[in-house]
């Protein structure tokens, strides 16, 4: 590490800093509109961490910066992490008296598009706040998949190479292929967004509910503006509209993307796809059958409300249509082993992942014929490429970080004096950045206030960890990686 | 898959069954001995399935038997199954009034070491029972201890191939090593449960309650003769003997062996053991300054209770000293995370193991530098040898299927009506092959009479796979295994 990449790194998380603060004058706007006293917080905000990041721009301005490996990770770990410091600001020192951790972990929540929440009382709390969290999901989104798309590849964490967007055919104009996708993807984006919002204010919703939920929904974000999540509307329709959305922003962008840029319907083969889709209408089903013979539930509101809750956890969204906590132990545990699917690469969607998931079972499958035949050709698949052990060795690697940092998380708040249940699940659905967790306290009817401050810590720090893809914040805590 | 294998396999079982159905001739003895009238029920089953074995291994003899990656799958898979059910037949009979799934899971459990119980009332319950159940136990021992020094390696299930016994210098004669490795094996396992017999029998324990929880104590089987296990004694020396003796039996036998035959010490650098006795310490002692801070507990009581309870979960016996999951949020956090750890390669212990998890912990930060350095050599170390490709894979694939089978399981038992926590405690506690959960019902206050017989199926099957280091029975459940 030296000393040109630190300042570089600085200097361009210090950029994305005075935009951020400048989205700040969104949520001041909407509160001079409605009337709330809370404009002159983010105004005071805006000027506060504008002229902060400024004047940090200002100071480590250099030349273009070098364009490395260490960089790459330094750059992502700083842009988050000063992203959600920033974000906490205007929460922390708005009407809604957060303390600093309650704050911070309310930004992290919603950057990382996790969508915990410690705030209790939505349905009246002043219109900005609302607006800046969602912009805080909606502006997440757009990070991670950048991120996704441009980024991560190239630093080949988590077996993410894989998705690279093809490279072949314009390797000569490499600048002009990422304009033209950026170009694309941002359209994408904004598009599923107005079109969501629409949807939602067509089938009941506020304007105001409706832009907020759709930030949230594109980014498979989870923050709602009531508490009591999509349940507040009671309306099959919405959780319909709800769960399209949701699904659809679990998809890979980048297939949307070859969709739209070059009108490629192969791109749909992805396998990931098929199994993302699988597994949710698998789940779903189940649950649906489970709430109509146990519980008694029609069959339309079974479905819907099944649907709705499997997509919200499984696209990692977090949006609760009821307290599913309560409809018996066999949706409990369902939602509990969902948490941990996610959905498909290059989206807004954190967990394991589906085409991890698949690369997981194929090698389990090589593993078992290896052992049969040790000497024979076993090549993992997933679809028809062949699964290279160096990225074999990178899935492994995410599996096994992502089980070790929920039990290390699990334990931590054992500590703290939370139960197993608790703990467990409260780890989980923040790595996964699901949101809710499946006990009533910290599940849809409930939220994160159970956690006291050094708890939140812990939290905040796992959903950054989720959302980064684990081993992009891990790896700038080895030794090695500061050794110059 | 040819016939001649499988009849083989069924023929070596069938060999073994006679040798369990004279077995039960002990208990016959022990409940005449006593004046309880289940003596009928032992020599009844002991006609019965020993006739039964001694006709098929009759009827499937023929030369010898060839000897193959998959005769050996086979086998060892025979003779667990045929032993889980030859051993279920007295409790079945019995004056215990147990179904056929109550008796199979005593039996499963009890062969497999782990120590789980459906029997309740264990202080009135016929001696003949009680000692079937130790018997059980102690050769479940000696069959794993075989498995793992002479089957596994060669097998290369699981990473085990890393602890063949020296080869090298008398690869000359295979035979002979492996007879006196036999030998030296079976006299250590013998002594231990000698000497620990005698020990508990001085610290108070009747003779009898000394020899069947030495038998369980040398095999980290857990079944006592006792609802309240060691808590019956209120005795800290017994909890400390415990303590020692369990973790005795927790380390590699390879050490052990190589230790007794030849004298060399310079086994013990074994870096498993280190890492295996470091996190027993460890939790021990962050457990008994919770309960030393939090509970009020005296000192001594406090690290006698917590030695206890630790080594006897991550030994994966699990005696009780008391009912831990009173004990606060944080031990039963520790508890649950401790179930998933277990002993070392090659002893009676199960659970993931200290040297995969070594493996794993080293190819995590092998996996970062790589993220870094992606052309620099990075071998994977355990100790001063280097873990080789191959190696890697069968314990990163062990990992992947643990973790998916405790989930599969968890789901399984959801799906049944039981609350999560219960789901996951139970299925992690038979994978692992620990015994007690950590809710109150299934802690080690309680039992699993709590489960219906599907549930027991499960559970049963559990343990099966745990206990056969998963990959030996997923194996034989692929397709092209039974190709011909």
């Amino acid at each position: 590490m030296n000393a040109t990449i630190f300042r570089s790194a600085i200097h361009i998380a210090a950029i994305s800093g005075i935009y951020l603060s400048v989205a700040m004058l969104i949520p001041a706007f909407i509160d001079i509109y409605y009337g709330h006293r809370d404009w002159e917080i983010f105004l005071l905000s805006a000027f506060m961490t504008g002229g902060l990041s400024l004047a940090t721009a200002a100071a480590t301005r250099a030349g273009p910066p070098p364009f490395n490996k260490r960089m790459g990770f330094l750059v992502v770990n700083m842009l988050w992490i000063s992203g959600c410091f920033i974000g906490a600001i205007p929460l922390w020192l708005s009407s809604m008296k957060l303390t600093f951790a309650q704050a911070l972990f309310e930004s992290v929540s919603a950057i990382s598009t996790t969508g915990s929440t410690v705030i209790v009382g939505l349905d009246n709390a002043p219109p900005g706040i609302l607006m800046w969290r969602s912009l805080l999901h909606w502006l997440g989104g757009v990070g991670i998949l950048a991120l996704g798309l441009f980024i991560m590849p190239y630093l080949r964490v988590g077996g993410m190479s894989f998705f690279k967007l093809e490279s072949s055919d314009t390797a000569d104009k490499p600048f002009a292929r990422i304009a033209s996708y950026t170009r694309a993807f941002l359209a994408i984006y904004v598009a599923i967004t107005i079109i969501c919002a629409v949807t939602y204010a067509a089938l009941g919703m506020s304007r105001f509910d409706a832009v907020n939920h759709a930030m949230s929904t594109v980014a498979t974000g989870g923050l709602s503006t009531h508490d009591a999540s999509f349940g507040y509307y009671k309306s099959l329709p919405l959780l319909w509209a709800g769960t399209f959305f949701m699904t659809l922003s679990s998809l890979p962008f980048s297939v949307l993307i070859l969709f739209v840029v070059r009108q490629r319907l192969d791109a749909w083969r992805d396998p990931q796809i098929r199994v993302f889709l699988g597994y949710l209408v698998l789940f779903s089903v189940a649950a649906s059958i489970y709430l109509r013979l146990q519980n008694g539930v029609n069959f339309h509101e079974a479905l819907a409300h099944s649907f709705f809750t499997v997509s919200s956890i499984i696209s990692t969204t977090g949006f609760a249509s009821d307290d599913y906590t309560r409809w018996g132990h066999f949706i409990v545990a369902l939602a509990f082993v969902a948490t941990f699917l996610g959905g498909c690469s290059g989206s807004t969607a954190g967990g394991l992942k589906a085409y991890r998931l698949i690369i997981l079972f194929n090698s389990i499958r090589t593993g078992l014929y290896r052992l049969i035949y040790p000497d024979g050709i076993h090549a993992v698949r997933y679809g028809s490429m062949t699964v290279d052990a160096d990225l074999q060795r990178n899935v492994f690697l995410f599996f096994i970080t992502y089980v070790a940092i929920s039990a290390i998380g699990a334990i931590l708040l054992g500590l703290m004096g939370y139960d197993v249940l608790t703990a467990v699940s409260a780890a989980a659905t923040s790595l996964s950045n699901v949101g809710p967790g499946v006990t009533p306290e910290i599940g849809p009817a409930g939220s994160f206030t159970v956690f006291h401050d050094a708890a939140l810590y812990v939290l905040s720090f796992l959903m950054l960890l989720g959302r980064l893809e684990i081993l992009t914040v891990l790896v700038i805590l080895t030794p090695l990686f500061w050794k110059s």
